[in-house]
């Protein structure tokens, strides 16, 4: 007996999974948000900082897939051209992360399109209710990327309780399997959009050598910081930072920003003269999650494994209870 | 119908409920931890740095509740004659957290009282295995007081892939309510650990104006460092950082470690001569579960409401599920 899980989500978006890809700059591609959403969750493909040749290849990756994009708010905000050679497409959902995605989300809408705003802390789920968006993910600071400071365990429930009943509200950060997934409906989230999980993927873009890394990092050799947005030159708002693994050169820089920002010419040419799979140089973002994946596996059976787990822990939830 | 969770952990204790009192410093007296212990839950003395004369005054307090009592472990093995003082009594756990706590563990083992180690990261949970605890915390950042940097969400699946089925586990950091506690238990804990909700509790030691302050701070208005381990002159391993309300006192000089050691002695004397409810510049410990706390309640209460949302939410968690 095959169950699956339903939830404001899965009805919202006529899908049958509660599970969406992150929209992963550069990693999230159109073969894997596709491959996503054919298996039943919704993907998304990574807008990131917003590259009109790489988004026109990602398109054309997806076949007849119904998949979203996804963008970094600060950095579309400064392209918003993009935002209307985004929507002609119809995507099955636009996200918008890391700044004020208000315009953006309105252009959406006008457009007939759903709207995903994620927010790090409580005071951004106020900005993303009054721009009265069809879903928020409420993003943990075990996420791999960008993100801030806030925990996923307390602050899923307290946007739950702001938003009120019927927000569809997704849970992210830290997340990789059916344990992440039910207990995220606990706290009062519709489903759970995961990133490294899919990063671990077979149709993840990204080379092989980034994947075996992959693997072998853990959840403790993951950082918070600021190090590679100086060393790529990325104009990062000072209230983010990025979930990465801990390298060699995080590791020097980490606690010494401003040694860094004195050093920047000299580490930037460093930095970039590194081979693309030199990780102890070269960023390699990822969760905390990490821990919790110890294989390369397609998209479907990542969707199929988180579900079926899932819906065994919420069919056997009751089973602790005893009755006085 | 009221319905009870029956788990490891409260099976090895022999109690009604999986909630157990986080052993906060100076907040949590005999007269919480009794409290907490007579509505079914397990209440702990917070032992802290560890005073003979405090610890004293709170097993006086207790009466004929089962209470055990925590330390912090680093400080409890500079006064190591605390431990024979605290095992004489025969509590019913014995917990250190922050430091290697394999001698103090097998000392409360070898008078027969059931041990509880806190880990904040995974390899920490290896060295709690190797000493062979009853019961592992994992406490996520999202806690209030000393902690570290990982996240509950993805380390609490990660502590029970490492440990086995059968280790007993409590989830700590960011957890409130029912939900939090049903998060836990799907997330692989037997039950929770609660410091915040209970430090906003009618027995809780601590001033009226501490606890209205609490109810007025919020998870966002939160923050990690060592700004006032600093300034109280403890002598804190490097790794640890201390959630607290964001005050003027932390917001000064969070950014400025290094300028506020410079001036420590002045600082010190400043923050001495803060009236004890002055929490602009006295410190304020809270976790980021704030926002899910709106008023002093009586641990009986607590407790009796965290386990009946609980309940609720996994006697209904299947009604998610749909048969394909």
């Amino acid at each position: 007996m095959e169950q699956m899980i339903k939830t404001r989500f899965t009805e919202r978006f006529g899908i049958p999974h509660p599970v969406m890809l992150a929209p992963m700059d550069k990693v999230a591609g159109g073969r894997l948000a596709a491959a996503v959403s054919h298996a039943g969750g919704l993907g998304l493909i990574g807008g990131g900082y917003g590259d009109a040749a790489w988004l026109e290849r990602a398109f054309g990756e997806i076949g007849n897939a119904a998949v979203g994009v996804g963008f970094i708010t600060w950095s579309l905000l400064r392209k918003p051209e993009l935002i209307a050679q985004t929507l002609v497409r119809q995507p099955a959902a636009f996200m918008v992360s890391f700044g004020d995605g208000e315009e953006a989300v309105a252009a959406a809408r006008d457009a007939g399109v759903p709207t995903i705003w994620q927010i790090q802390r409580l005071s951004q789920a106020e900005q993303a209710l009054a721009a009265e968006v069809d879903v928020i993910v409420v993003q943990g600071q075990e996420a791999g990327g960008h993100g801030m400071d806030r925990g996923l365990t307390a602050l899923l429930p307290a946007v739950r309780d702001l938003a009120g009943p019927e927000q569809i509200i997704l849970a992210a950060g830290g997340l990789a399997d059916g344990r992440g997934l039910a207990a995220s409906l606990m706290l009062g989230a519709d489903g759970v959009m995961l990133g490294t999980r899919f990063w671990a993927s077979a149709e993840a873009e990204g080379s092989e050598a980034a994947k075996a890394a992959l693997l072998r990092a853990t959840g403790d050799g993951t950082l918070r910081s600021k190090v590679f947005d100086i060393a790529r030159n990325a104009a990062w708002p000072e209230q983010f930072t990025g979930r990465t693994v801990a390298n060699a050169f995080a590791r020097q820089w980490q606690d010494d920003l401003e040694g860094l920002r004195r050093n920047a010419e000299s580490e930037r040419t460093r930095y970039d003269a590194a081979h693309p799979d030199d990780y102890e140089t070269r960023v390699l973002i990822a969760g905390e999650a990490l821990d919790l994946i110890d294989k390369i596996e397609s998209a479907e059976t990542i969707v199929t494994d988180v579900v079926r787990e899932a819906a065994g822990l919420l069919r056997n939830a009751g089973d602790v209870l005893v009755t006085a």
